[in-house]
């Protein structure tokens, strides 16, 4: 068995059957014209990796996107002992023994070929069968996308891969000219000024809600603290943004605020919840390695949101937050107020020991109807099912301690409770039934 | 047996003896005229259940004042199941199990009648039979009240409901008119100045002290830094707050400072501790029920009370930090000042998960002699033994893995330690002997 | 055995084979003319203990510099069962047992001359060969020392005591006359603006890198954020704060920035490892004893040294963060930057309740290749075996959790990674090979 069970009994109870239930992910950055690796490049590509090693002494030019997939993987192999103590090197065994019947337990320069030949599927017809499989054996039953807003959103069963409408760009970069283009092209509206600006905003929203998108999502910056922006006073800042005028740092501003708050309207209206992913600074080490050039200042707080949770009390507001210090304030949060959900363990939260401690903290104190456990974040399928079972291991693990153990519960209400976040709060509230009622 | 001992024998066995252990509870808000709760509604109405309940779905009006207590109960107990996660829940299923014989696992709107019955002590006699009932289950043997500036002081035994003076109002709201009025006539001094409000002061201190007071104390928002206020820079403020004149944002924090730092010379004076609780940000979420508004920006430092902590060192500060990620700097501040004690675990930070990471710390680095091990906050008896019960179970698990099998310590050794930090400290510290000598 | 060995059977089986290894400590105050301590009052001295009497109600005048060493001693002794509880003691107790063959389970005024006479090595012989006989006990390889820039660097095997250039009087208090007639004397360089600044700096680099130093080192206040500085920008500030003259802030600022800066460069061209310790403030609490006067702002955050990390990219930075609640930040910098390694466990942060949350995390998220264990930051031999035994059991602890039941690793390949984290690493890190390569 690949994925290592706990080793206490209660905890191996709790996690053996959670492993029989299917897959319901309500974030990634999956692919679905390729949704699984097409060659084994397509793994270890994921930033995880290639970050890690760079990180551990690895050139960056060993993985540079002009090389050909098995040398970029043979590159990377020669670094993977200098990180095979991590969470994310277990993914990839997982990965290389659970979908590629692997044999061995490490994966070195020496066996890296047999591996690489092992996940080749490069022709069409293989890559849809792949496609296919994994998704079998991950039992999954639904994954959320991440779609650019100018995606056609064609191609593929929006059931099973969730459109979910990624609003960074017209919120952090809608003064550079390609996303003003986009905006134009994707919605045949005249984009000049706020009030046209608002008007393809709304023909988005139609589009996706239209193709069976269940959120709206988008990463925030630690000093991004929204406010109520009004139409009015963005005015000037919007149409200088939109013309690619110099802007004074208060104008750039102004225009994130306005065009946040606008998606929020228009969340609350079309009954998407709007996923917050707080904390990422973008590109902190720029001569780093694609993906892996963001960091985080960690002195952030919820607090900087208070108007807008108390403003949309009608959108839910699933919240990621990215620096591990900040979780116990995301418990405080989801506790108080009604629209705030604290959603899965992100990026640098999301290794055991962080995971651990703030899961044992919502359990404890969060109500159980609102806590969205997990997300792969996943760019293949093929890391979904790993990641979902390293959740899988902490919960088992928190609950046979904490419940089983802890308070006496019975396994088949410590199993209810597991089932509740995994599977029934994330379809309940993705559900578009709107909040808790 | 109601609550849930710890699982490992070791854990078990501390925690049997701890049970048999006298309750001293240095900080409550419990009304000494109605300790213990008259009906159920006074039990579920503890803002915990109100605000979770709200949180995971119910309407505020579901527990509107207006409505009579019973209904208030009914509409509770519809949302009990979608927060019998928390450990505020284990609360309230252990008064149910130890108070009230309740015979069932699980708060249900089938057995709410039941149980509203079961715990229904409206007339005069049957209040202060229970009362005393509770009290004796509870074995407590002091608990201390939090009063305002204006208590009368009259009509209970001070040995056994301790006063202490709550200063909220006076440093945080002098500039409204309730709160001169109120000031005036508690103390008979015609209040116009900085000089009469000092007098004014004095007059409470002394009445309290006189009453039994062992404590003064004050929640403070996040941003309040105190520093040394001088009576001179501030005595036109002090005018023009006390006479509801305008002021700026300045001149405001210049009352809240030289207030503040008068109170804490009337506790060097009358050898009061000053109970510091950092961190409360009031009506954050305003449209939350009753209690539940409150929350916090967990950017905040105990830096900012350097200032205070040594100007006064001859006054005894027990610390409470509201934000789960701030407990490390309180261990450090408690390790080197001698006149900062840690005290309990406090509303956001009190529950296992987060009381576990912090007493661990403050057993390894904080002097035993100086730790104020918990308190209960409650506002009815009935949640004192529930509270100091979750607490000495942590407690126990704690010195059984890091005492007795960490570090080979006896049984009867971890107890002794125990029983400091859970009686004899806050007697002594409380005892208006002073600081340590 | 004085050292407990963990309860657990496999992290026990780790443990036993950690404290067979040699030590090799990267970072200490050790004095190499009289390393080991001459009497029990250069142990008890040590600033733990008088801080935390001095917390638990010790007057400081009870360990005056103007009393005689058993005085002090004796003093200290009357305060210790106040402090009994922390790991502190614990290591005090490690010491008495396995170096001076103390009988006994707590140390107390009645016994505390019979361990006064057992630890006294006051003539020189006896001293040297103490020395001696506490490095062969400890099994220490290497300890680096903590040298002020004008240290002769005479007298001591540099492969035993390894030099490490210390530099916060450089940095922080170059305006301070001592601080360039000292600079003057140790280069024979007329320092007298930028230029001759920089010329003697380098002379420094030289002399240290020729006796052996494998590090420059400096500690740093949390509102230190270093940019690029440009001698152009800081040559009046520089000459300024040569001659004494009064300073801005900014001024004060630039030259702080210039001179660090120039340091960096200085490791870049001299290949030496720059230690950074973030975090202290001096002097929080005036009143305090000796050394037990310093705390820290705990919102601080790596995101300002993001230039610094950048630019010298040659340049390896092992960091400790002194704030308990930094420890994830650090994780996820040193995941990323490959000149990023976390070091150790510091200060406030260095007790087992924070190392196990750090440690565990580091081995989860953090190429192992870059992980220096631990340091004893000892004044006196004596420490460092009691504190590396406190990180051992630890980590043994940690490694039979998440290794060994966790994944199912062979009790090899988990002492395999704490073999390579507690000497291989240092070694190699410190060795002046550079970065990994």
């Amino acid at each position: 068995m690949p994925t290592t069970s706990p080793h206490d009994p209660k905890a191996r109870e709790l996690f053996d059957e959670m492993t029989r239930w299917p897959i319901f992910d309500p974030h990634s950055h999956i692919d679905p014209a390729r949704p699984a690796a097409r060659n084994f490049d397509e793994v270890l590509g994921y930033h995880y990796y290639t970050e890690l090693a760079h990180s551990a002494g690895m050139p960056s030019e060993f993985v540079a996107p002009s090389l050909d997939p098995e040398t970029r993987v043979r590159n990377l192999a020669g670094y993977l002992d200098r990180i095979d103590n991590t969470v994310q090197y277990s993914w990839l065994l997982e990965i290389a023994k659970t979908f590629h019947d692997f044999p061995h337990d490490r994966i070195t320069p020496q066996n890296i070929g047999e591996l690489y030949d092992r996940a080749e599927r490069s022709t069409s017809s293989s890559g849809a069968a792949w496609d296919h499989e994994v998704w079998k054996k991950s039992q999954l039953e639904a994954v959320f996308l991440t779609n650019e807003f100018d995606d056609p959103l064609e191609g593929w069963d929006p059931q099973k891969y969730v459109p979910c409408l990624r609003t960074d760009d017209l919120v952090l970069k809608l003064h550079e000219p390609t996303t003003v283009d986009r905006l134009r092209r994707a919605t045949n509206v005249d984009v000049q000024d706020y009030a046209t600006l608002r008007q393809a905003i709304g023909v988005l929203f139609e589009r996706f809600v239209k193709r069976g998108a269940r959120a709206c999502a988008i990463s925030l910056p630690p000093d991004f603290a929204p406010y109520r922006a009004t139409a009015k006073r963005a005015v000037t800042p919007v149409r200088r943004a939109l013309h690619q005028m110099d802007q004074r740092p208060d104008e750039h501003d102004e225009v994130r605020q306005v065009v946040f708050w606008t998606l929020a309207e228009f969340c609350a209206e079309f009954r998407l919840p709007f996923d917050l992913m707080i904390g990422p600074i973008r590109n902190v080490y720029p001569a780093g390695v694609a993906g892996g050039r963001d960091l985080f200042d960690r002195r952030v707080s919820l607090h900087g949101y208070r108007e807008l949770f108390n403003h949309f009390s009608g959108v839910t507001f699933p919240v990621s937050t990215l620096s591990p210090d900040a979780g116990g304030e995301l418990v405080a949060y989801s506790w108080i107020f009604p629209n705030v959900v604290p959603m899965g363990h992100w990026w640098y939260s999301n290794i055991p020991a962080y995971i651990a401690a703030d899961l044992r903290a919502r359990l404890q104190a969060v109500p159980k109807v609102k806590q969205v456990g997990y997300y792969s974040d996943a760019y293949k399928l093929e890391f979904v099912l790993p990641k979902f079972n390293m959740f899988r291991r902490v919960l088992a693990e928190t609950l046979a301690d904490d419940a089983v153990r802890g308070q006496g519960w019975s396994i088949d209400r410590a199993l209810e409770l597991a089932r509740l976040i995994l599977l029934e709060n994330p379809k309940r509230i993705f559900g578009r039934a709107g909040a808790l009622s």
